[in-house]
Formats: C-alpha cells, structure tokens, sequence
C-alpha cells in the first residue's frame, strides 16, 4: 500500500494537493463508512449516511462563508466553466441591461465569452493589454447604466493576480468567480450577489461546485429554463435533484471539517497564505531579477505564484531540476509559459520552504 | 482502518456496490498513485498520469461498447438529467419535426418533460395508465412523421421494467438513457443515434456521465450553445474541456478493467446477471402470490427486482429484518413503494443466494 514516504510536494494549480489528514481519514474508511458496512463511494444518496455528510459539509461550509438568511447556498457539477453559461442562463437571459465584466485574465475571458451568447453584456475594463499583469486602477472601471450585474474573477490562476478588496459596483449585484482563492480567506458573502467556486483547488475534488446567490436574485431566470440549469431546483432540492457527486461532497466536508476544527478557520489559513506567499515572492524580489514575478507587487496572488527565468532553456532546466527533487507541478499553463508555484491552504510550510531553498540554490548555480 | 468484515450486501438503485477488487486496488492507491507520488484526487488533469487514465479508460469502454467510426465516446457531468435536456438542446432545438419519447416509467417522464421546454415532442407511448408495468406491444408505438429523434429508457430503475430487444424506429435516430443497465450486457452501438448513462449503477460511481453519440448528429447543434452544454465541445477537446471529474473518470476506468479483464466481458457479465435476477424471480415466481413482482414476465429487469408483499407492514417488517442479517438498501423508491432489489454487476451472487434464502424464510414465517 502506498505511504506518506511516497508523496512529493505537488504545486499543480488544480487538482491541487489536499491536507493529508483528509486523506488519511477518507483512505481509513474507504471500504466501509464506520456504521454503515460500504464505501461512500456506495452509499444511496437517499440514505441516512449521505443525509448527515451532506446536511454538515452545508452547514460547515455555510459557516466558513458566514452564510445568512439572505444568501442560499448550493452544490452543483460541471466546474465553474458551467457557471460560466448558468450565471448569465439565469441573471442575464430576459434582461434589457447589460452583464459588466472586468477582465483581470483568461478565466474572466471565458466568463465574458459564455454571457456574450446569452444576453447584452459590457466590457467595463480588461487588463489583455497589459498582459494580465495587473487589476484597474482607481478610476479606470467603467460600468454601463445600471448592469444587470458586474462579473469579476477574484484570483486569476493563470496569471497569478488577485483582487485584494472587491470593487465598488454600486447598487449592481456582484458576481465572482472564486474557484481559485475559495476557503483560503474570510468574505463578506452581504457584498456578493453570486460567488462560484470549483472544489478542486482549496476546497476538495474536482466534480462538485460551490454557488452561493442573493435569493431575490433567484426570480430573474426565465421559467423555461432546463431545471439542471436553475439554480431555484437545487436550493428546492436541497443541492440534490439527481444524484449528486456523492464523494466530492463528502471529501468537501471532510476539507471544511479540517479547515474549522484543525487549521481554526480562515482567519487562520488566510495567515498561513500569506506567509507562505511572501516566502516565495520574497525570493523573487531578492533574486535581482534573476525571477522576475508576473503580477503587479499590488495584486500578487496569494494562491499562484508566477514568474519567469532569463530563458526558455533556463525554465526547462529548473522545471526538470525541480521535479528531480520531489517539487512537481511548477510548470506555467501552456498558455503563458514560465513557472506556477500553486500555494493553497493544503500546501503544507515545508513544502514552500523546500522551493524556496531551491530557488535561492538554483538561482546561485545558474543566476 | 475498515476491512472487508465490515461490509453489507448493499441492494441500492444507485449509487450501488462496487467490484470489492477495485475499491481495494483504489484504497490501496489512495495515498499515491505508483510512480506518481500524489493521490489521484490531487494530479493535475493536464498531468501524464492522467492523460493515461483518461485514454485507457475511453479505450477500454470504448472497447466493451463496441466503439467504431461511426460513434464518438464522450465523458460529461451532471448525470442523465442533464442530459434530458442535452438531448434535445443538441438534436431538437431548431427542428421542425418532433422528438419522440416512449414513456415506460419515471426517468422515460423526466426526459420527457425537459424535452418539452425546448423544441415539439410526440408521446409515441406511455405506460402509465397500467402502473409503469410493461413496454409496449407489437404494434402499440405510434411514431409521428420524421421524427427528430425517438427516445427510449432501456431499464427502469424504479419500476424495474426493462427493454429485451430493441423498438423499431426506422431510420429515426434512436436516443437511449442507458443509465441503470450500461455495461450489464452487450449492445449494438450501430442501432443508436445517441446513447447516455450516468455511471453510478454498473460502471463506477456519482460524478460522470457516458455518451456515445453518432458523428453526423452532432452537427444538429445550434451554433449558439453554451459550450458546456454542446457535445461538440466535448469531442474536440477529448472530454477535457475544462477541469473534468477526474476520480469518477478513475474510478470508471478500474471499473472497465475489471470487466473487461477479471469478468471476461459483457456477455460473460449479461449470463451472470441473468443466473442472478433469475434466483430472485424463481422465489417470487415459487411464492404462491405472497411476493408479488411489479413488471410483466417478459420485460422483468435484470437488474432492479421491484416487487411487493400482501401488506404495509409485512413490507415494513421486510425491511427491517433484511437491514439486520446484513441485506441493505431493499426500499423500493419513494415514488412507488415496496420493494427494490438492484443486482447491478458488482453484486456478488453470495448476496443474491443470502437475499432469495431471506425471502424464502420470511415468507415461510409470515405468508
């Protein structure tokens, strides 16, 4: 059976690393859930055992969030490229006003591109000249009359910028998609209209999305939606209509459960990400410019570090020197090339530690 | 940690058993993959080790599906409900003529239903009025003129009626919701314009969703479609148009190898899962009406044994007893009542032979 000793660190951007604890736990009771005599990955989705592991994954991630009365929250498939259509399938569709998007890199490009089939839509400022480097200045957001609501994304995995504070949208609901920095910081779900997350980076498996929406936003989606494409069937469901991912779900609440009761909350974690961030970016800054991050000091994320060498040559042989040290996945998205040192909650310190040791030493050999 | 001393003989419509063999191999895995050093729900769908995954596992149920030019095999989320609206954004949208849908029971209605939201349906059939008990006659399948597609549901999971041979549709593109006998016997993939099933039956577990679908149908597709929501999205990008439910894409690929490797294929499996559901009809069949089976003789399913006793309470007391000598999950759906027994292809025939000596002495203790 594989072991602890087997694992290296893995800076992949999604699926992403999960705390070993969780892991641990989901291995000891995966041929029979403890009382119940099968695995999770049998068990009725009508059944007792399901009941209670989804009725406390909601209520634990409700209480991660600071769910209250005016926000449901539901569990969806389909990643957040599904919520891509369904954001606009239910809030744009009908709508005379135009849905706004700030465009702080690829993602929120997808986002744009899904409404722009559904319905009118504005484009109130887009950083693709910049190279995706930065987030708008004081000033430079500019929204149509009235949007029918403002989609920003808050971390940009790609490009490795993250907003710090929400824009100021006024009286138009906010709509984010928070796949890549979900669970890693506190929120102020009173500010959010709709916020979307995919699991698979700080919050479990990929197959099982996170949608929390105002409910007097409900109303807007044209009745004649199909009703695996409104949101109104899963928060009558109760987030299962039909089968739900079952696993995903439960390894969603074993990483709340973990989140709340190991690490002590977000307060907690979002201390954590940010030692481990500035570990790396402190790196970068001592490097005289042999790293060179991507993002603006500003909006450095705190989830993807991103950054380039002097040359291709050089990437390769850092990537290929990494990986032979047990340090994996540092390689950018094809389609921007360089490096990607994902950091989230799970990454344990050691881990940055390590790459941070490697960087200083690869940087000596060959800087 | 759970042993296999532990489990039941789990009886669930789905999510149901699963080879012991593959959720050992799964469990023993867990922690990392060999070779890999990360647990499979941590590698990056964009990673070698998953790149291998996904190709043998479209390999191998392309292989047990009889996969040829003619079809595309793709893998999805949102489980067969979403595709009762995939089906006809895909092939009926923009249509003239109507979608045609035999209605042999709950998930024949559901597809039914969604099909209506988006382009003109026919009922060619409908069994409701006889309680859901029986497919159609010779001669009773009233198609409408060219139909854009007629659907059918090959297995009832709730009433336990299932389709022995295939209608006759003429040259219109037949649609199936395979989901409750996917992978139970062979099929004639060239007789279908488009098939689905979700995988929580006999191919693995809740999170994805097959479909084989004919090459010249997917140009029906309206060019407007959410991309996530287009199949063609799904072929060109080899059904990894985003981050994709990579476990349940592992777990159905353990799944195909067992079947294919360790049973021996479908036929060898469809003799089994005769032999199984035979040992249950024969006591129902021998029970002198204290057992009464749901569906006519000849479309009895083999896989979800739906039947009922002289009374409430007898079928209380059932249940109750099974639940204590280690026979789970033995509750017919909420919808209709009674009794339900799922031999999916994982079911061990130990637990078929412990369910039919169950029911023999039951009924010689209360009948």
């Amino acid at each position: 059976m594989a072991t602890v000793a087997d694992r290296v660190f893995n800076f992949s951007a999604g699926p992403a690393v999960l705390p070993l604890p969780v892991l641990e736990r989901a291995r000891d009771e995966f041929l029979s859930l403890p009382g119940v005599g099968m695995s999770v990955l049998e068990i009725s989705h009508r059944s007792k055992a399901f009941d209670e592991i989804l009725e406390r994954t909601l209520a634990d991630l409700g209480s991660l969030l600071g769910l209250a009365d005016d926000h449901e929250l539901v569990l969806l498939q389909g990643g957040a490229s599904l919520q891509f259509a369904m954001v606009p399938m239910n809030l744009l569709a009908g709508q005379s006003a135009a849905a706004n998007y700030i465009v702080t890199g690829t993602w929120g490009q997808g986002g744009l591109k899904e409404a722009k089939q559904i319905g009118p839509t504005h484009i109130a400022w887009d950083g693709e000249q910049a190279g995706y480097d930065r987030l708008p200045g004081a000033g430079d957001v500019s929204l149509s009359a009235d949007p029918a609501y403002v989609h920003i994304t808050s971390n940009e995995t790609i490009q490795g910028v993250q907003w710090q504070q929400l824009p100021d949208v006024g009286t138009a609901p906010l709509v984010c998609d928070c796949s890549s920095d979900f669970l890693s910081r506190p929120i102020d779900l009173a500010r959010y209209g709709l916020l979307y997350a995919c699991a698979q980076k700080n919050a479990g498996i990929a197959g099982v999305t996170a949608v929390a929406i105002r409910k007097d936003l409900l109303e807007r989606a044209p009745k004649s939606l199909p009703s695996m494409l409104d949101y109104r069937t899963f928060v009558t469901k109760g987030s299962r209509p039909n089968t739900p991912p079952v696993f995903a779900i439960y390894m969603l609440g074993l990483v709340c459960d973990w989140l709340l009761r190991e690490v002590g909350g977000l307060e907690r974690v979002a201390a954590q990400n940010a030692a481990k961030a500035a570990l790396l970016y402190d790196a970068l800054d001592a490097s005289e410019g042999f790293y060179r991050g991507h993002a603006a000091v500003d909006c450095r994320s705190m989830m993807n570090v991103t950054f380039r060498l002097p040359s291709a040559e050089l990437e390769q042989a850092f990537l290929a020197e990494a990986s032979s040290q047990g340090l994996s996945d540092l390689k950018g998205h094809r389609s921007v090339g360089g490096i990607r040192a994902s950091v989230y909650n799970a990454m344990p310190e050691a881990g940055v530690l390590a790459l941070r040791d490697f960087m200083n030493d690869f940087k000596n050999a060959r800087g």
